[in-house]
């Protein structure tokens, strides 16, 4: 997504510390306590502007969600939408998923969800792509061994390409979706983007994925 | 597709004796004999016209090629094909993939193609479709353990299905295609339909899955 510069962004985000948490390293292996409690913990890499994430957190109170992104405004986005609702289960963090392990201890995390990432078009760039091999080996470290990935995109060729990732590493998948909305799924919850282009007409893309361990 | 009753089409499909082989059950487990070599065979299941399978046969004459389909009408079309080249590595023959095993001996194909399917888009039909479970789990006894299932069609519902049945067999999985044409692979062999739906702007979906033995 195109976000603009803002001026001050990063010290106002500090300034929602119930939801932004500045320091996520020195949280790993201790985001239960973060919680003050051993619910599961769900993440979604690549949260943007967090409206996935706080509809989740909503209908689901006894599960613990961290937004991950990489972008301060986003984030600043996102942590000025929650502070409307202050959920208590509802984290964000600013990482480069690159070094996911420094911020979350082996099998932290019991799902992670990756919504519309960017689709990094150009064929140089397919190691930027979130379902790239190398960033999913980072993922299976920090999931549980029964976590499950839930992948969701409306870019054929991210999708085609998540797919063949997937299969290289040899993962177990279900419920793929070629065209998500033709199934009425009432526990879909819509990104921005998702309403976006499926009001376009473009079809939504969803699988769900497993390491075989 | 639709297929004209044609008066007499079984006793013409006869006299196409050099490809077309009245008696299959007898063959099984001696299919190699049939060919009179030791050479890989591959099967198409459900061949049409049978376009796709003598351009395959013309190109790898040291694979024998056997084309299965059910109607009468659709095979004699093909045989009156094949007959204007006298390929010697190619055979088709008529019965119901039901009943594939009984036809085959266990591990005597090297290949399946699956080209364009018919899609039978009724829900409560899905059990006709030639990637639902019970019929691959006979593919599975006929075709050796290494061997591939390439799966083609325009047909994204189909498609969708037939992933998901796959994943459900927990079968391996590569070369997923959303969209075949895209890739300029001079390897893909058009078959009736892919040519007159891809000039239509559909794409075409394609896959390899193996069983995992």
């Amino acid at each position: 997504m195109r976000v603009r510069k803002i001026r001050g962004a990063f010290e106002e985000l500090v300034t929602y510390d119930q939801v932004f948490v500045v320091d996520p390293a020195s949280k790993k292996g201790k985001w239960h306590e973060v919680f003050g409690n051993d619910h599961d913990i769900h993440a979604e890499f690549g949260g943007g502007k967090g409206r996935f994430i706080i509809e989740m957190a909503k209908r689901h109170p006894n599960v613990n969600f961290i937004m991950v992104d990489v972008i301060t405004e986003v984030i600043l986005k996102a942590a000025q939408r929650a502070d409307k609702v202050k959920l208590p289960n509802l984290k964000m963090i600013m990482i480069d998923l690159r070094e996911v392990d420094a911020f979350f201890e082996a099998n932290e995390l019991s799902r992670i969800y990756l919504n519309f990432s960017d689709p990094w078009p150009k064929k140089k760039h397919y190691k930027r792509r979130l379902t790239y091999r190398d960033f999913m080996k980072k993922y299976q470290v920090v999931l549980k061994d029964e976590g499950w990935i839930h992948f969701k995109t409306d870019n054929k060729a991210l999708f085609e390409f998540s797919l063949n990732e997937f299969c290289a590493l040899d993962m177990i998948m279900k419920h793929i979706a070629l065209d998500l909305h033709a199934q009425n799924d009432s526990d879909n919850i819509m990104t921005e983007y998702e309403e976006k282009f499926s009001s376009k007409g473009f079809h939504i893309y969803r699988v769900e994925a497993k390491f075989r361990n």
